[in-house]
């Protein structure tokens, strides 16, 4: 299998080939060209089309009340539970722009039904950049008549880049099951990655045979220990999209081993999303243990995950457990503070609530960080990735707009 | 009435002044001596001595679940409503140490109360600092004689300086009433400055006639309003004590009006606490109106106050008001996003759903930053003070212990 490099940083998970995304399984074409809605030369529409026989689909959406008008749009064109294409900008969320800007993402969807001869509900749009400011809609446009003009059956690399806008690197994952069908999928993150979906745009294909309904139930499970686990800075953002969209081109009608897969790419691409998280120098796996539920393990591993302080320890390679135990208290979970114990990459710095191994025996030097949190209260367990709060995310959103 | 400038900023509380504190009461004496728990020559420990005649005393402290062994001690110590004095060291928080930290907080106390011929139940003790480390106890207590011995009725500035951490100045403010009593405190903070209490340690004097009881409730009432709606970086310190003593010295018996003197000491301690935030380069009033309720304009205005998005862009002049609206967006408060206006320093920016003016004519190089939401949803209003997320704050927090 190969193995991604981010930033010093490797995601390696089982059986998952980052190499390849979305044109891995049969049935779909893909392209990215550069159009011109970031900076000229950079590629910026990215087009997925699924060739069939079958076109389930399923998506999952930011919670944001203020959801982006392409979230709007693509609702719409979900409600069928069949969707042709997904089209994808860069350059610019479409956000916050009122009706002009649904009148845009509508736009877009039926400049793409116009090559592919379906409808526009037929095609969902995603867009991600800056919030607030309308697309150049005659750019944007050009781009999808280049892209329709482009699509290949391997068109994957080229469309996973098209979607990047502070990613350093394109993230894709590939899981090829010895049944016979494949599941595969690219993202973007960077920012603004955080609760119930980071900002991030997924998409993923199969030429597994599934209804939409399994299609549906199946990508909610993923994205539940996956991208919903993954939170870089706290942030939710207007436009988090994560499609699924099944050709049935492998004539293989999976067995539960389907969701496994699926979990694989979507753990891979959720943790190449933290490792390349804005500015990240550090991705770090908060597990809680011995927890007494499921809620009480998120609760309190997402409550470290968000603490600035640890963030910025963990940026200055000081195992500061103080600052994480902090943060457990502000939690409800159950536990008694005299029996928690805390360990930095393996090393127990506080143990039933009393002074553990000095912290100069940990060494914060490499890439990955493990922090463990035992709550001795139950058999639970939960692992958030997130990463750490450095110098590079305070300059990228400083002046990301300017 | 003076000013307090604060990296280029200034709080200005009508009727406060910044240049005394838990000394302007009748009643009082306070010492800061250099005992050598922080750098040599640094003040770092102080003490506040109420000589009565009464002692009446209330305290708010945090609520983390891991409350340093100062907290447990002070707990204890104001459960009969009477303190004769309060002890404060920087240079460590003796939080996370266990018994062994219980201990020390103990000794501290009875150290006090050996040279004020009290119990050592008479005393509170805060400390602030680095958290997991045991107080340099010979250190401490050398420093706390020489505190007893240096007692003065102007000590207040020494007191205020001793207490400081990663503070760039000292936090005083003193309201006089022309009923004839008079109120003053002093703070520290910094870091984690956050939800319920920023971690602060705040000491707070007044010669007024007030019972245990009356000191409570009015303690509680304005750390509602003022030190609760401080919200730096989110995170809640395991030390944050609010004290008041009251000495009756003044023999006014005041009416209502004590709250009001309360509040604005405490407003403009809170507001200090901001305007020097860890790398703060701009200080940020943010206003929900027109709410439902009390709770949901808090619970916008704090969603916004905690975007680190929102808080970098500030930090780069920026008037990002799309991360203003994601960060409304995830909260459950009662809006119709169509009808949500957005200012920043009185530009309109966002309308009614819509875009407003150009963002370009926001200026925000002055250090003052107002930012407003209306949510037209009702007629309640809440304000949290916070600041930006700067280079300054990851460089602080990222060698803290190192």
């Amino acid at each position: 299998m190969a193995m991604s490099v981010r930033k010093g940083g490797s995601v390696n998970v089982p059986g998952v080939d980052v190499t390849r995304s979305v044109t891995a399984a049969r049935g779909f074409l893909a392209s990215g060209v550069a159009a011109g809605v970031k900076k000229p030369g950079k590629k910026d529409v990215a087009l997925v089309v699924n060739q069939g026989p079958q076109y389930a689909a399923a998506a999952v959406f930011t919670s944001n009340r203020f959801p982006a008008a392409p979230v709007e749009w693509s609702r719409q064109a979900i409600a069928d539970n069949v969707l042709k294409a997904v089209v994808l900008n860069s350059g610019g969320a479409n956000a916050c722009t009122g009706q002009p800007g649904l009148d845009d993402s509508r736009q877009m969807a039926q400049q793409v039904a116009d090559h592919l001869s379906c409808q526009a509900l037929d095609v969902a749009v995603c867009s991600t950049g800056l919030i607030g400011v309308r697309l150049p809609m005659e750019v944007v446009c050009a781009g999808i008549d280049s892209a329709a003009q482009t699509l290949t059956p391997d068109g994957d690399r080229d469309a996973a880049e098209a979607i990047m806008t502070t990613d350093t690197v394109s993230k894709q994952a590939t899981y090829v099951s010895s049944h016979g069908w494949s599941v595969g999928g690219m993202a973007k993150g960077a920012g603004m990655l955080a609760p119930a979906l980071a900002t991030m745009l997924v998409v993923i294909t199969t030429d597994a045979v599934l209804t939409s309904e399994e299609a549906d139930a199946m990508l909610r499970a993923s994205t539940r220990v996956t991208f919903d686990r993954a939170d870089a800075d706290g942030c939710m953002s207007t436009n988090d999209t994560v499609i699924l969209m099944a050709s049935a081109a492998s004539g293989v009608r999976p067995g539960e081993e389907f969701q496994a897969g699926l979990d694989a790419v979507c753990e891979s691409l959720a943790r190449q999303l933290i490792a390349d998280a804005e500015g990240a120098e550090h991705s770090i796996a908060v597990t809680v243990r011995s927890a007494a539920s499921q809620d009480d393990a998120l609760e309190v591993a997402r409550s470290i995950a968000r603490s600035n302080l640890f963030k910025c320890a963990i940026a200055g390679n000081d195992p500061n457990w103080g600052r994480v135990l902090a943060a457990v208290g502000t939690t409800q979970a159950q536990f008694d503070p005299r029996q928690v114990d805390v360990s930095f990459n393996g090393v127990p710095v506080f143990i039933q609530g009393e002074l553990g191994a000095p912290r100069e025996q940990v060494d914060l030097r490499r890439f990955d960080v493990v922090v463990d949190v035992d709550l001795h209260a139950g058999t639970d367990e939960a692992t958030i990735w997130t990463n750490d709060l450095t110098h590079g995310y305070v300059s990228e959103n400083a002046d990301y707009s300017s």
